[in-house]
């Protein structure tokens, strides 16, 4: 049997279509989880009101993320709505090698390239209680035009179609709930046989 | 996709070395989920001072026990230090039918068994702490003798390698953390994308 000692962080990726909350359901889980690492991702997008940089993202130029891209920086990263989201990669096999926990916040083609570079993180997919309130979040946020809340709905209908390739489904309809839900997840993640065998071992004792 | 609302019970298997606590773990986990259906297996050995029949077990003759093996009543059995134990097949396969979650209580070779002919349940491993801790726990319950008790030991440490056919490994370090963690566990299973589709469905709509 082989086991090891040493255990390696967790790497955690939570998506979901926008407007399903998300960062709020994030907010709850970090405060409860203060020793888990939340990887601020770089984005070419505008700053929306509060937000800010180093903090929900880091944001960049364009110039400066094709840079990143050619240098080979970025452990995924992609184009969505017309900006550029990715991952630093340094900074999350740092971390993970530190036994820290990291949170990847990506959207659905970012969490596919993570699942293949690293087959061991644990997808989670956010997902709103119905369309329509999906359709009430985007309107209530009021700081995207009607035609970019309809482009927004009909892309989350094809990232939900994406759900199938993640671990686990949350439902956002309470956002304590929603956090709770992911805290078992993650203690359950905790409990996988092989995440423990060095526990094992000491009954067992050495062969 | 292929997506169901009827949601199956959930097939849970408890295994654990004898003396590691797993009565007084499953006590506490269905004082809080009172909705498990605790699967109250067959068995030849005699009861213990304080055991119950039709609780702890359905105590049944040799001869009584064969006839059932004879039937093929039994999801599964097995002969441990001198005596048969077994899980009625009817029991469970009308409670997971009706939604309702089952609890199994069985040790490592009836575990595989159950794994063979439902690939779907959930296979959790309840260790002690240490084996020292574990020879003090039989000490303490006072219900064996030395010989008894060591043979227990080689068991355990025996059983303890098989733990890596399991899903999850649980420490029985307190009651009260063990508890905790197998309720985490079982509502990270609930949250599985397998167990969700249907959610997913209603957001996607209907192809």
């Amino acid at each position: 049997m082989s086991v090891s000692k040493k255990k390696r962080g967790e790497l955690i990726v939570l998506s979901g279509p926008s407007g399903v909350g998300k960062s709020t359901v994030i907010s709850e889980l970090l405060s409860s989880r203060r020793d888990i690492h939340f990887s601020v991702s770089f984005t070419t997008r505008q700053p929306r009101t509060g937000e800010e940089d180093g903090v929900n993202y880091n944001f960049v130029s364009r110039e400066e993320f094709e840079r990143m891209i050619a240098d080979q920086e970025l452990l995924e990263y992609a184009e969505y709505v017309g900006n550029y989201y990715g991952t630093s990669l340094k900074v999350i096999r740092d971390k993970l090698e530190q036994g820290v926990d990291v949170l990847l916040d990506i959207e659905v083609q970012g969490a596919a390239k993570v699942q293949e570079r690293c087959p061991e993180a644990v997808l989670i997919f956010l997902i709103p209680p119905s369309i329509e309130e999906l359709s009430r979040r985007l309107h209530r946020r009021n700081t995207d035009a009607e035609e970019v809340i309809q482009l927004r709905l009909e892309k989350a209908r094809q990232e939900c179609r994406e759900c199938v390739h993640y671990d686990y489904l949350v439902v956002n309809d309470t956002v304590m709930d929603a956090a709770q839900e992911i805290l078992s997840i993650l203690q359950a993640e905790l409990c996988r046989t092989q995440n423990r065998l060095h526990l094992a071992q000491s009954i067992i004792g050495q062969d």
